[in-house]
């Protein structure tokens, strides 16, 4: 019932380790780097499946070093207590690399100068562009963790419409939707790599302020509660005619699952029903295309194809601010590899897991269209958030 | 009612916005930086009441440029609409500055090198340094809103006793806190600065768990619901004779207090009651002390010096686990300058606003102490989250 701390520090069962492992270093081979060093939460939880407080040291040859700062009392083959990182340099010794891999595109440029002198004459090598690579396809552990998050984020929304009262606002309704999702024993914790996007465990958009563009890079925008977090619900009373666009958080076990659908009130017009209809027959056509080997940049292509002929561009991905892709990779962090966007160099693996989310924002009516998350199989798409995709109407 | 964008860059009030712009004025003479460049979300709002994706450019002399890359449709003097860095240079044209400030402790190190070009030849001074120091001394409108998150963090506090029932896991009480947060208008998002902390909301504490080590850099730990988010609330059941520890998000309007206070079911041993009361006393000795011009680290050492003279030093901050500090300034982010710990060079300035948590964990019992949220002023301190200070006891 409880969860206690364990104390050895890899988590992972034996295979899973060794296969994520081994991934690692195949990624290391092709970019040439002799060994890479990790401090960002979500490449440790990667590795040894908890979140701690220090490095993992990984050498192409050799066994990994975990440098641990915090929590006291870890243990296992490895394991190395330090209190800075200048204390690395002992535990490496004869063995220097000539290449390091550093996370360059996540660590804070004063950190990356620390960590620099303790490889003395190696060549930086970008160490998050090696774990994005890793990442973006799921080792079996993470396939059965994200499956699980879609089960357990499939329950949360089929009793959304249970929740919805007259009268109530999008922040009303948002509020109890997180309720809802905490009870399911979602984590909460929305990961995000980078520091520029924010959001708080999910996002819920009715009506006009659907259109309110904000500054995350986010598919949707919202005006949000304040200022200083602009994005999602503004207090918007939910009115017959409009739509509310719940696009909640699906971490429930340190993978996430990524997932829409659009509820309603009353009637809504033609436009709004025809864009939704759209939308659901995109993640149709792409499904078709989306198996290994084809570019990310195809699928965003067929879709643009798809709304165009449906004469739906003016309102697609966005109508005052349009967003850049209509798809993402998801797992441990809602923004991995692939990216489904027009100018993407990604191509579609086995065991990628993507997020499609073709959506539209109709003024006035607010925001339609679904997204669901998908594993690629060398075959076939399994869809993991599997629900009715139609708009879900409170009032019928 | 609802919250609409407002197309104006600048969301504070002329004086307000003048009297921030010269502060950082006045830091960047002090450390010879000619200009600098902001692009960290917190940052930015301290310079203009909302978060947006871009950069502000402050020269040290002449006005600041507001490079947006995100949302649209902003408006106001020196708003550029750009697409990417790079066509900052065009608008700075002739007047390169010598010396520019870039937030090294928080950018990315790959975003850093992105934007050192753009200043050929300039030195490279941190802004993080300075935007720190800045930000440690509250303007008038940070106070307005501390003080106003403050009035609504207690008053979620005081409702606290009526959520508990019989047979609640921590997590239970902590979803339905969160709950009450929610709908006292708390914006959820926590902010911290680096990505290396990470918490939801806030952390509930109950039992033994209080005494489980966390990776994190937070004053107390817990294990968490997952290893994927090892901090707070694991699932232990509520029982007489043990603590719960709430410390709740306390960010309404972008300025966030920080407040803790202890529950507890039945009678607890005389130890836990003797920690509790002297974590009050060390908030009325350093009350009396905190007035600008006293070292930081001096609040330590006095605070110490009380924990030894009680004999609670093996309990103080922590057990099988202590953390290096018992207090922190709070604003944007919950980790601002000063900071209260042994070897802070900080000095104490008026407005100031500083969270103080001296706690204990006493083991099996759970953690005891309180937190409060103060403003230090020339002559006196203010207590903005002013609520009794005694255990509160569910069943009584």
């Amino acid at each position: 019932m409880e969860n206690i701390l364990e104390h050895r520090l890899i988590l992972w069962d034996r295979d899973e380790y060794c296969q994520r492992l081994s991934s690692i270093r195949s990624h290391m081979l092709e970019s040439s780097t002799e060994a890479i060093i990790l401090a960002d939460n979500a490449n440790l939880y990667y590795i040894t499946g908890r979140v701690f407080a220090g490095y993992a040291y990984i050498p192409a040859k050799g066994e990994p070093i975990y440098f641990v700062r915090r929590p006291v009392e870890l243990t296992g083959d490895g394991v190395v207590y330090i209190r800075k990182p200048e204390e690395i340099t002992a535990s490496i010794g004869m063995s220097a690399p000539a290449t390091i891999g550093i996370e360059i595109d996540v660590l804070p440029y004063s950190t990356v100068q620390r960590l620099l002198p303790l490889f003395p004459d190696a060549e930086l090598k970008n160490a998050s562009a090696i774990m994005r690579n890793v990442r973006a396809v799921k080792p079996p552990m993470a396939l059965r963790k994200l499956r699980e998050s879609g089960e357990r984020q499939v329950r949360v929304y089929s009793r959304i419409p249970g929740l919805f009262q007259e009268g109530m606002s999008d922040y009303d309704l948002q509020i109890a939707i997180e309720n809802l999702c905490r009870r399911e024993g979602c984590l909460g914790q929305f990961r995000i790599s980078g520091d520029s996007m924010e959001l708080y465990m999910g996002n819920l958009l009715a009506g006009r302020n659907a259109d309110a563009p904000s500054p995350y890079d986010f598919a949707m925008g919202g005006a949000g509660m304040d200022p200083s977090l602009p994005v999602g619900a503004n207090g918007t009373l939910i009115t017959p005619g409009t739509t509310v666009m719940v696009d909640m958080n699906g971490n429930f076990n340190g993978y996430m699952t990524d997932m829409t659908r659009v509820f309603a009130l009353g009637k809504l017009d033609q436009l709004a029903l025809k864009a939704h209809q759209c939308s659901i027959d995109i993640h149709r056509s792409l499904c078709d295309m989306m198996h290994p080997g084809i570019q990310a940049k195809l699928l965003w292509e067929k879709a643009d194809e798809i709304v165009s002929e449906a004469g739906l561009k003016p309102y697609y991905m966005g109508h005052r601010q349009h967003a850049g892709f209509i798809g993402h990779g998801v797992g441990i962090e809602i923004n991995e590899l692939p990216v489904i966007a027009p100018r993407s160099r990604d191509i579609i693996r086995e065991h990628n897991v993507i997020a499609l989310e073709p959506k539209f924002v109709i003024p006035d009516t607010g925001a339609v269209g679904i997204e669901n998350t998908y594993i690629v199989h060398s075959d076939h798409v399994e869809c993991i958030t599997p629900a009715p995709e139609e708009i879900i109407y409170f009032d019928r």
